[in-house]
C-alpha cells in the first residue's frame, strides 16, 4: 500500500474560457481567408486547429488513434462537429457549436466517412473545394487511407490544401489567447526560479525532470508534454533530449527546456544552471553573448521587421564575435497552440511581424568539444515593441547549491 | 518571486534500456512480416512504431510540427534513421540504429525527402512496395502533402499500407515492455490508493487533476498525457471529458481515468470514488455489477478466445440484469506504446488472444438520468490466464472523507 501523502497546490483564479464571441471571430476570419484562398469549407482532425475553431476541448481525442474526430467549418453555413457518440457529452460541454452529427465508434469499416460525405455534399458549392491539413507542418488526425476514400467519395469537392488559410488564422493571436501564454509562462518562471529547492544530490536528469513537471502542475500548469533536460560536466551538447539516466554532478552545467500547457495554451523557454561551482570562463562567455543576442532579438521583434530580420539581429552579435552558430537550424518560433508554429525566425522567412503574434527568441551557439548554449525567451509583439511573456534570465548563469 | 519548495520524490531503480537483442528480435519479426505483406521495407513517421522500430527516443520529434522524423527499415539491408541535424546527438544517445541520414531543418521546401529518395531507391527491389502508416488507427507522422510528392519520388516503388504488418508487430509484448506497463500500472494504482490524501474541499476537478498528475511523476511516472474526470452529484456523464472548473462537493460520485507513462509504456484504467457519503443504492448496485462484469472479462481473456469474447463475458452479466451497456462502443483494448492499440473488445473483433497480449478490460454502464459508470484494469495474456497488472479496484466504491 502507498504511503498517504498530500501535495501543496497553489490556486489562483483560473483564466475564464473563451467566451462565444471570441469563437464567432475566429470564424468570420477564417471565412474571410476561405473566400481568398477559394474554399467551401475548412475541414479540420488536428488538435490544434479542431480545437481552436469549435473551441470542442479533450485530452481522449488526441490520446487515442482509434477514432478520428472532425470539423467542418463551411464559408457559408453552420459549422458542425463530425464526432464518435461517446464524446457527445464532452463537445456539449465545451464547445460553441450545436450541430452535431456523431456516430457509434470503433467501426473500423467506416470511421465517420458517411457522415462527412453528407456534410460536404450538403455544402454550398462554389469553388467545390474543401481545405483540409495537407501542407507544410500539418500532421493529420485521420488515417491517411480514410483521407483517400474521402477524397472519392465527394466529387465534385476537391480536397485541397488548408494549411495557407490555418497558418495565417493562428498567427496573431487574441488577448484572451495571450494571457493563456502569459500565465503559463510565469508558472514555469516561478518552477525555474524554484530548481535550486528541486534538485538534490544523487538525482538523475529523470528524477529532476519528473520533480520539475510535478512542480509546474502544483503552480497551475495543466500538461507538461515537454521537458527537455541536458547535463554535462561544464556543459552539455544537445537541446532537445533526455531525460536520461544520468546522474547530475558538481560541475555540471544543465539545461532545462519546457513546453507545457496552461488552458491549452504552451510556454516554450529554457533555463541554464550550473552545479555546485560557477561555470568556466568559456561557458560564461558563451552565456554572455547568448544573453546579448537575446536582447538584439528582443529589440529587433517589432512591427515593420520579418522573422528573418529577428534573427540576422540575433545571428549578427553571435557571428561578430566568431562563434559557431547552433546546430538548431533557427533561432526561434512561433508559439501557441502548438510548441513550435509559423513563422521560423531564420534566413528566408520573409513573414512579417504584426501585432499579435507571439515569437520564442532563441539563440544558440556550438563551443568546445562538440556542446552546445541556447537561451529562450517568449515574447508578443505590439503595435510599438516586443513585450516580454517570460520573465527575463537572469544576466549570469545562476550556481546552484549542491 | 516563487516560494522556494522542496518536493518529495519516490525513487526506485529504473527498469533498464532495451538491449539491442530486443530490437533485433523486433526487426526480425518485422522482416518476416514484411515478406508476408510482400514489403521491401517499412518507413515510418509516428512516435510509437518509430521509436518501438528504432529505440530512438525523443520528446521533441512528437511536440513539434516542423520537422518530420523518419525510419526506413529494409527487408533486407541495413535500417536508417533519417532525420533533422539537430537530433542526431539524440539519435545516437537512444537509438540501436547507427546509419542515419540527416538534413539541416527547417528547410520548409524539401524536409527530408531527397534523402528519403535517396534511401528508398537504395533498396534491394523485390516486391516494389514500400509500407507506410496509411490504414486504421494509424496517424502518419509527416504532412500529406510531402507523402504525395515522395510518392512520385520513388517510382518505381509504390507506397502501400504498412499497419497489417505494424500492428501484428506489436500485438505481443516481450517481457521487458510488459514489464514497463507493469511498472506504470504500480505507480498509477499507488497514486490512486493516495486519492483520500490529496483532495482537499474546495478543490475543482482541475486542481484534483493537477495533484494526481503530480503524485504519479513524484513516484516515478514520466508523462501524465492522459488524466481524464467526471464528477457530478450521485454520478457523472462522461468518462473521457475534463478536467473542468467544477469544484467537486459532497455527495459526489467521481472517476479518474489516467492514461500515464513509464519508459514511453502506458498504463490506461480508472477508479470510482464517492465523496464524503456512500453512493446511493442505485450506483452501488451499478457499481457491484460492473464488478462482476470485470471479473468475467478478467476469466474471457485467455488463449483460445478472441477479443470478442472478452466483451461478450462482459456484456452477458451487465445485459443479465437488464443494464444498458456504455456508450463506449467497446470494452477494452489492446495497451503498449499508445494509450488504445489493437484489438477492440467488442462485436466482430476476432483477434484471438495469444500469451504477451496487454489487453484493458473496461465495461461501463448507463444508469439514472444519463449517467455511466465505468471499471478498468489491465492484465496481459499468459499460457494459461490472464495476469493483472493493475491491483484490483476495491470491491466496494470508496468512500473519501470530506
Amino acid at each position: 500500500m502507498a504511503r498517504r501523502k498530500s501535495l501543496p497546490i497553489k490556486k489562483r483564479r483560473e483564466l475564464p474560457a473563451f467566451d462565444r464571441a471570441e469563437f464567432e471571430r475566429r470564424a468570420e476570419r477564417a471565412r474571410a481567408l476561405m473566400v481568398r484562398e477559394r474554399l467551401d469549407a475548412l475541414l479540420v482532425s488536428s488538435e490544434a486547429n479542431l480545437e481552436y475553431l469549435s473551441g470542442f476541448t479533450t485530452q481522449f481525442a488526441w490520446n487515442t488513434p482509434t477514432r478520428p474526430w472532425y470539423f467542418l467549418l463551411p464559408r457559408e453555413g453552420e459549422p458542425v462537429g463530425i464526432i464518435p457518440e461517446m464524446g457527445v457529452t464532452n463537445w456539449r460541454a465545451t464547445s460553441w457549436v450545436s450541430e452535431i452529427l456523431s456516430w457509434p465508434s470503433p467501426r473500423p469499416a467506416n470511421e465517420g466517412l458517411d457522415l462527412l460525405k453528407r456534410a460536404v455534399l450538403g455544402l454550398k458549392r462554389q469553388f467545390s473545394r474543401v481545405g483540409v491539413e495537407l501542407g507544410p507542418e500539418s500532421r493529420i488526425g485521420m488515417p491517411v487511407a480514410d483521407l483517400t476514400r474521402l477524397r472519392d467519395m465527394i466529387r465534385p469537392f476537391d480536397v485541397v490544401d488548408g494549411m495557407h488559410a490555418l497558418r495565417e488564422l493562428r498567427l496573431v493571436k487574441s488577448p484572451a489567447e495571450i494571457e493563456r501564454i502569459r500565465r503559463m509562462c510565469q508558472i514555469a518562471g516561478d518552477s525555474f526560479d524554484n530548481m535550486g529547492a528541486l534538485i538534490e544530490p544523487g538525482d538523475t536528469e529523470r528524477d529532476l525532470v519528473r520533480k520539475f513537471q510535478a512542480d509546474m502542475l502544483l503552480r497551475g500548469a495543466d500538461k507538461t508534454p515537454y521537458v527537455a533536460i541536458g547535463s554535462g560536466q561544464g556543459g552539455y551538447d544537445s537541446i532537445i533530449q533526455g531525460p536520461l539516466g544520468r546522474k547530475l554532478k558538481r560541475g555540471d552545467i544543465f539545461l532545462i527546456d519546457t513546453g507545457a500547457r496552461y488552458g491549452s495554451y504552451f510556454c516554450d523557454f529554457d533555463r541554464n544552471y550550473a552545479l555546485g561551482k560557477p561555470p568556466s570562463d568559456e561557458a560564461r562567455r558563451i552565456h554572455d553573448l547568448l544573453y546579448k543576442s537575446t536582447a538584439a532579438g528582443i529589440k529587433a521583434a517589432r512591427v515593420g521587421h520579418t522573422a528573418a530580420d529577428v534573427f540576422a539581429a540575433q545571428a549578427k552579435v553571435l557571428e561578430d564575435a566568431g562563434l559557431v552558430l547552433g546546430n538548431v537550424g533557427r533561432f526561434g518560433h512561433g508559439l501557441g497552440r502548438v510548441m513550435t508554429e509559423s513563422p521560423s525566425n531564420m534566413p528566408g522567412d520573409d513573414t512579417p511581424l504584426v501585432p499579435g503574434m507571439v515569437l520564442t527568441i532563441e539563440p544558440s551557439a556550438m563551443y568546445g568539444e562538440g556542446k552546445i548554449l541556447v537561451h529562450e525567451e517568449n515574447l508578443v509583439i505590439t503595435e510599438d515593441r516586443a513585450e516580454l511573456l517570460t520573465r527575463r534570465a537572469p544576466r549570469e548563469m545562476p550556481v546552484l547549491e549542491f
